[in-house]
């Protein structure tokens, strides 16, 4: 058994640490996945269906993004298991050769609303697309994501709706440790069985416990029992005040596992980022800039504008000055806005590409400076000039 | 007036006929342009408000589109004159530099119906926008393609609908010949004035008639004496059978003086191209490849296949698989076709992109077969691998 005793050894390196912010919890890392090493802090741009919105798989290349997200849920439903299974797996499909983070499915089958009943068995669902009844369980999870074939598996959680009394949210916790111990056994199960690629994945806790410091530790301590690759912090970004989202990952953040990658879920707007790598996280994904492009909000390293607005009808500055990604390089801001204002498909893909591009950037401008030993002074800077107001 | 004497120097090779079929009418030629050269015959795609549509003007590049339409009405409504003046014209607005061909805003104000009065002075509409009262003339279109910096400028003409009577014909080729000669009167005024680059353009006249014979005869007669750098046939397929369409070029396009450009308006499939080219047509505009992309329709080499179609759910093809372009060479129908069902951009972009190489493809293929003398050969082996049935 030299192929897997192989497969186990490299995947005794999933992360390393190659900096830390002296005065922060901020850090540079490498994370080794079966489609390449992703040096984090990073950004993970989000490809619900199999597609960033509005981008070529090339597009995403030329910005150098090394990890997407796909969405268990969605694929799951569309175009099925069995289609991608036939196909090769996601990358294949796809045509992405680089790594796939999955969600679980979870959150999605959450936001169904009336359309899903909890048991602890699993969720049974309605279909969006055409109300047929499914049924999502760890196990299930387990098996869509590895059919998938996703390099980095998120394990079967209930995201804690907001607001929760402490009752809820010990309830939901208790839920998802259950949850997490089945979605750990079922992945070792079937993690070595044949799979589009030969390459094992990675299985990623999720912390929940919502706003409540003692319930994340209690969730935390249920984790840790069971043991993870990464850890995720789940149930954020979900409608509490953006300080308490500050304060519950500064909690938790530094009590995650030193030696493992820390994924804050679904956060969020730049300043967010940049916030929460203080506070000791390394991965990050959010629909935000891709979402917002579509209606024309644009993020420059001088803070937000609306692309659409009338002050920018023959202004013939880039998106962003500072900027070089393929549509600033190319495009004014007067061009793009009266592509918006025709209702061209461009302006999408020209907004999505520097939105991206600016926060792969960002993350690449905070990784350099924690490795140079200046984060402190960065985030500062990048903050300042960031509230400063656009354009 | 050195610099005068250049221009008209310059000008004086508009177009060279390279190589002619000895058993068609069809030629292969080079055409002249302040943005580049033109080797003919040549498909133009078409970017009504400044864009073609769901492709960047990096992608137009990959494929090698040497010019583009641009769509004097809508760029007249929005962004406006004096906004693409102050941008410095049509090129450098949109980011393209390499030829525009702009029509001259007549086919569109015609096509408004009840919203348009047409009087020999010129048209008065209300904008499709904002109900604005507007209005065109050969005098106003040739200043605003003045101003848009077009490479080749369309007279201001009558699309004469279809169905028309002889008598309607008549009166209509009657009143786009007096245009034509007011047409070029003020681009004749005004070609030599400051505009957005310095060099000269084109005008081209436009032959109507309905599927009159004699009546295009009478069109054309009215358009040679006025004289024009370029002839195009307009007035075709908005209605009339595929046969008459085909008569009609055949009986005028070689009746077109040999040393100018021929451009069959709005002219249409693979097969319409090719039997156009033999005909004598040098140049072809059509919406259909990228309307029809977004529709899921596909050309390929043998035939069209709507990509939506449930056959193609696993099909790990290419849309063509003897298409290189940046579509087929990287994605498969299986996932083009999800991208349909699930809703994504993405869809739009790479089916645009396909299509459009297919047909920029076909006119570089028949060009070079009319080069070697083998366009004959070339046609009947075109047509019969396309009518046999796509995958």
């Amino acid at each position: 058994m030299i192929e897997t005793a192989i497969t186990r050894e490299s995947q005794s390196v999933i992360f390393q640490v190659e900096a830390i912010d002296p005065r922060t919890q901020a850090r540079a890392g490498r994370l080794f996945t079966a489609h390449g090493e992703i040096e984090t802090p990073v950004f993970m741009p989000v490809g619900t269906q199999g597609s960033v919105k509005a981008l070529t798989q090339e597009m995403l290349e030329t910005l150098d993004a090394r990890i997407i997200l796909g969405n268990t849920y969605h694929l799951f439903l569309r175009p099925g298991l069995e289609t991608i299974r036939q196909l090769g797996g996601l990358h294949r499909f796809i045509s992405w050769p680089r790594a796939i983070l999955t969600d679980s499915g979870g959150f999605q089958v959450f936001s169904l609303g009336e359309l899903r009943k909890i048991r602890e068995e699993g969720v049974e669902f309605r279909s969006h697309l055409d109300g047929s009844t499914q049924f999502l369980s760890p196990e299930v999870s387990m098996e869509i994501q590895h059919a998938l074939g996703s390099d980095i598996v998120m394990a079967f959680d209930e995201c804690t709706p907001y607001p929760a009394t402490p009752r809820e949210a010990l309830d939901s916790l208790e839920l998802t440790a259950r949850w997490a111990v089945r979605s750990r056994a079922e992945f070792d199960r079937i993690k070595n069985t044949p799979r589009s690629n030969g390459l094992a994945p990675l299985l990623f806790g999720i912390n929940q416990g919502s706003v409540y410091p003692e319930l994340r530790r209690q969730s935390l301590d249920r984790l840790l029992e069971i043991g993870f690759e990464g850890y995720a912090i789940g149930g954020l970004s979900v409608g509490e005040e953006k300080s308490q989202m500050y304060e519950i990952t500064e909690f938790i953040a530094p009590q995650l596992p030193p030696d493992r990658p820390r994924y804050l879920m679904g956060v969020g707007t730049p300043e967010d980022l940049i916030e929460c790598v203080a506070r000791g996280i390394d991965l990050f994904d959010c629909v935000m800039p891709t979402r917002n492009a579509r209606n024309g909000q644009v993020f420059t390293s001088r803070g937000k504008l609306n692309i659409r607005n009338a002050r920018f009808a023959r202004d013939e500055r880039p998106l962003d000055e500072e900027c070089r990604c393929a549509a600033c390089r190319r495009y004014s801001r007067a061009y793009i806005r009266h592509l918006y204002q025709s209702g061209e498909i461009l302006a999408l893909t020209l907004c999505s590409t520097h939105n991206l591009a600016f926060y792969l950037d960002s993350m690449r401008q905070i990784r350099h400076s924690i490795a140079l030993g200046e984060f402190a002074e960065f985030r500062l800077c990048y903050l300042e000039k960031y509230r400063s107001g656009a354009g």
